[in-house]
């Protein structure tokens, strides 16, 4: 493989370069390395924006008419689908990138469902390195989406600089929604199919909900938008709604304390990822195994198992 | 604190002793290696069921139900409601936990709402040995209930024996039932609040997407059971269910595959949350921000910095 020219071409935009690199990712490719430190330096101007949800709010759709919001003030957008609930079925996502089809021949729109099924270091070790990829690349907007309510949407909010949590109206009592924890996450707030019943309370709810959180003065307090997707209704409010916590997060200095803790994140993956992969490899066996039958059978507990694993490759040393 | 007379009286079943034992799960305690090598040679006898599904299809309900079934055959019972969602919101389950009232004074029943948040290890690492606690106490049955779909579904799948997923008339359509990725996960359906409209569309519609999953003739085929679980009804239908499931997994060896790999799971998440540790701790420095800073400012790219991270963590050996 050519990683200098595939980098290359990734930077000039070329969709199939781009597709290609993801899909290095993906399978968690031995060139990523060099394809990493390539695309480096050439990282961090794009605004990268979360977008979660539980299933059936239409996060597909906003992301869409998101996306043509964008466009119609030239910016050059990456989409990533991330599908981090199913470790087995990787297509899960197509049916939903039919409704992106309308940006499909817009060769300044770059969408991409990934997984991050079975992978060692999961979303945390995949996403950060896929958005490098569309940073470099020259997006000037990433627009992260993934399904549900979870650890998954908490390592979302971790991942973007801005976190739209998406609501519909009648899915959930104010309770059930502030369980998920979704307060915490939510830079905006959208209640999409504002036009059916019970989205002036869906409203009122997330309202009263921000209040009671009883946020400092000098806190970021999310704004609630209400959007129609199907029909593209809101979705300028939306951006304008980004871009107004994306100059909150420059002039407070919050947005290098967001990318440094991303930072920090993907390098701990990394090295993590690293460290797992010795674990199991030890020695060619399968010494973990052998552990994990002895904790069974009640011969070892965990820590005694866990503690001679680690004693095992920190005494290896570096390979 | 005195170990031993704490795990001498989880031993009897005595809730305090238990719900001590569990906060020092939650908390990371110190002590819990003692703890664990004193408990693991107790446990493994407790049949462990995993409860999950999205906001609002009645899981506190459904569990409440199914402890009042397996109390009228006399089975102690043990539930761990799991939060993994929130980082932030320990408390977030309190509200639901009134629905258990019932059981509030029932002896042989034991209820803990446990958070994850914010720990190192999360839920691989907290939830086996919450369970190992209850197990060594005498439970027959241990109920772990988890909010969501996601990532966190898919871990309780690995941490239970058997995996009921809830669905309810009206929560979406069969493609975003697939998506989160629930049939790989679930040994039993419930559909429960089976007197609304559209009960008998989402039975079709699980019957199908089971249909099409297209399993060998020796897999086990995921069983249908309709419930209303706010009347009880269904509750000892889920039970029987539950028994069959059993029987496969022990008369396949399927169950001493599934225990193997949760204790491979747990060995693994413990030995990396030490390493973890490790490479937080290193030096009493914060070598891990100033490389994150590096990486930010494209000085040095992420799997350098990785590199760098492991070198320290095993160079230094075991401390």
């Amino acid at each position: 493989m050519d990683v200098d020219d595939l980098v290359a071409r990734a930077r000039d935009g070329a969709p199939r370069a781009l597709a290609r690199l993801i899909t290095l990712v993906e399978n968690a490719s031995p060139h990523l390395r060099e394809v990493m430190a390539a695309l480096n330096p050439l990282a961090g101007r794009a605004q990268v924006i979360g977008l979660t949800g539980s299933p059936g709010v239409g996060k597909s759709t906003s992301t869409g008419a998101l996306v043509t919001a964008f466009r119609k003030h030239g910016r050059r957008v990456g989409v990533l689908a991330v599908d981090p609930s199913s470790p087995f079925t990787g297509g899960a996502l197509l049916g939903d990138r039919v409704r992106m089809q309308d940006h499909a021949t817009d060769p300044e729109v770059f969408i991409r469902s990934m997984a991050s099924r079975g992978h060692l270091g999961g979303l945390a070790w995949a996403a950060p390195q896929a958005i490098r990829v569309l940073d470099a690349a020259g997006c000037d907007v990433i627009l992260v989406e993934t399904v549900g309510v979870g650890q998954a949407e908490v390592e979302i909010a971790s991942l973007a600089d801005s976190t739209i949590v998406l609501v519909a109206p009648g899915m959930g009592d104010s309770i059930q929604a502030a369980k998920a924890g979704i307060l915490e996450i939510a830079d905006i707030f959208v209640v999409n199919k504002a036009d059916r019943d019970g989205a002036h309370q869906t409203v009122r709810d997330l309202r009263n909900m921000i209040a009671l959180a009883d946020r400092g003065l000098d806190e970021w307090r999310p704004p609630i938008v209400t959007t129609v997707a199907s029909r593209g209704e809101g979705a300028d409010e939306v951006m304008e709604a980004l871009d107004k916590h994306c100059a909150w997060l420059t002039g407070t200095g919050t947005l290098r304390k967001r990318r440094l803790a991303r930072a920090r994140d993907e390098v701990e993956a990394i090295a993590v990822t690293a460290l797992r992969e010795r674990m199991g490899d030890l020695h060619g066996d399968r010494r973990l195994d052998v552990l994990a039958a002895k904790v069974l059978d009640g011969e070892c507990d965990p820590y005694s198992a866990a503690e001679e694993l680690v004693s095992a490759v920190t005494d290896d040393g570096p390979r």
